[in-house]
């Protein structure tokens, strides 16, 4: 090596926040998926999937690959959220952490995730059980970035079914902003935007007063990803 | 240690990013701090201010200390970007760099820059020297974040001098987003965002038609910092 340098060095590992949302009405809720530690240190804690880093992969590889092995997800669209990096973070030494997040269907993924990894499980974000480390602020620093992006850009392609009715996407942002929403406001809003498409469907089995369904136009969608727009609560 | 791991470990540095405005309106210009390398790898080739993290010290604070030291600048807010650790952004190994950006009003930091570090040298973004490792795709990254944050975010309050005229702000606007914006549509709009108070002051040298000089409302900058406006071009 023509170059030598004798820094000390921590370890780096990735940690994932893998955002699930189950669409169903009557159980629309946020969910975070956890892997219960099974070594030391914080044995039998609850913890964001995730592990070291091998030298040959990307960071983004590490956590895809992690996620992979620790609960059974793949195909995920993960986005880089932060680095923490405190010293004393880890009783373990100093290990720094490079954090990723993505949002899910939950019903979609959760047989997925049952079935590799007997520990994996979602949780109510706002019920979270003790976690491992600093999993805790990780988390929150994930739910804040997934509020500030909800008001900035479209949400729901990857959380909702293809075809959705309104009140299913004002169900949407009112789990994620925790707050309620005028239906008015809402559907006002919402139309400016011109980001649905009207199926000209209604949702099956409900006779009466059935609700109409909607999909995304995916063209508008990845115009309003780029350039914004304000959701005002 | 009662855990032990022996997982190989990359090295860690940080790397800034220090985006400069120097408001004078003939001299309008978005210009980015580097230095000269005076060391193997890429001695010679110019790079962002950075270095080692220590083990005892925080992230922030190793961007904060190595800043200071290559360029003399201090007490900047830095806000982290973006980790990079590619296998092979850097020839000495693997080496995983977590940078951090800011915002300085070029006129009051250059010569706090120019006395500390012989070798630190404000440069256009758009005229860049040839960089050592990926600090091209770094600055790239940054100045994509800076145009995202202008367009959700009110922007000048580090970059323009405490009283500053309409056009002011709307230049720093083109040059940040690199367009030319219609001088009424801008201020139409910068107006229903409520963020300027008038001074009731002018413009001083300017007998004539002397523009009027305006302060941010500080109050009203904090909470559009924090819920956000679309600013559409």
């Amino acid at each position: 090596m023509p170059y030598t340098y004798t820094h000390p060095r921590p370890a780096l590992t990735v940690d994932c926040i893998i955002f699930g949302y189950d669409h169903r009405l009557d159980e629309a809720d946020l969910k975070i998926l956890l892997i219960e530690r099974d070594i030391e240190p914080f044995r039998g804690k609850w913890a964001l999937p995730g592990g070291f880093v091998r030298m040959e992969e990307t960071l983004e590889a590490a956590a895809k690959r992690e996620l992979r092995e620790e609960t059974g997800l793949s195909n995920v669209y993960l986005e880089q959220l932060y680095t923490f990096g405190t010293p004393e973070r880890d009783p373990r030494g100093r290990v720094i952490s490079v954090s990723y997040f993505a949002l899910v269907n939950l019903r979609s993924e959760e047989l997925a995730a049952g079935t590799d990894a007997r520990s994996a499980q979602w949780f109510s974000f706002k019920d979270m059980p003790a976690l491992a480390f600093d999993h805790k602020t990780i988390i929150e620093t994930a739910v804040e970035r997934l509020r500030g992006k909800v008001r900035y850009q479209p949400i729901g392609f990857e959380l909702l079914p293809d075809k959705f009715t309104l009140t299913e996407l004002q169900t949407l942002y009112e789990t994620v902003l925790e707050t309620s929403l005028d239906k008015r406001n809402f559907r006002k809003k919402i139309e400016s935007y011109e980001l649905l498409r009207d199926t000209g469907e209604t949702q099956r089995g409900k006779a009466h007063r059935a609700a109409r369904l909607y999909t995304f136009d995916h063209k508008r969608y990845k115009q309003l990803e780029k350039y914004g727009f304000l959701f005002e609560i």
